[in-house]
């Protein structure tokens, strides 16, 4: 786990991971939030809406943000302050997906940095872009 | 499920459901990203940082409103396009959270449906607020 300082981090600085998406996570995101919709656990009815097999939910690529965010940039001392999320083709089971995040802005007063954020699928296609406002905490609360 | 049509959707239309934040949820949530970051699973060190227990994550918070689009508003049709997320304040085990979405606009060209969402916990605290763009597919692809 990187424990990045407000003051160490620069703008540009990029952290990069990658995460497959298996049958598994689909089923525990189920679990975790009710959202029994057919296209996310129905192979035959997603099948039926033109997709090569079950479409992983939108919120469970865009919950690897919190381990961009937690994890890698800034690391330990993260508090996610606001995300958007722009999906942008759909993530099937099997996908392997590279999470990217840059930084594009730093602010002093609140010791902000803000992320550009995209997530690719092993084809090179994005599948995800967004943006993340994180407070990076101080050494005195760490 | 709730299986509303692009049509049947009026502007000011609520759709509203609870959930418990249990512990079970946080160590799910970490096992399926893998974040790591000790403020969600660290009750010592969430202490230390002036908490009152382990903070949930506010992605896990965030996935449901993968549950509020693809079960209750609009449902079964439900594909999410973009999401705004604002985190105003912590979660923690044990809260109870009520999850609303309403409808504030309609695209009638790309039968879309914009929400303002909003999670509160059990004392009336606005948690996270957000807004979502959803399409609403048709009977045809249905």
């Amino acid at each position: 786990m990187n424990l990045y300082s407000y003051e160490e981090i620069e703008i540009g600085q990029k952290e990069e991971f990658r995460v497959e998406i298996k049958e598994a996570l689909l089923d525990r995101f189920r679990e975790i939030t009710g959202d029994e919709n057919p296209l996310h656990r129905d192979e035959i009815y997603a099948r039926q809406q033109g997709h090569k097999g079950r479409v992983a939910y939108g919120m469970l690529t865009a919950s690897f943000l919190s381990t961009l965010a937690g994890v890698y940039l800034p690391g330990e001392r993260s508090l996610i302050q606001s995300v958007e999320i722009k999906f942008a083709k759909p993530v099937y089971i099997g996908d392997i997906l590279t999470v990217t995040g840059e930084v594009t802005e730093k602010n002093d007063t609140y010791q902000l940095i803000f992320l550009k954020v995209t997530i690719r699928n092993q084809n090179g296609e994005k599948v995800l872009r967004g943006k993340m406002q994180i407070q990076v905490l101080g050494e005195e609360a760490a």
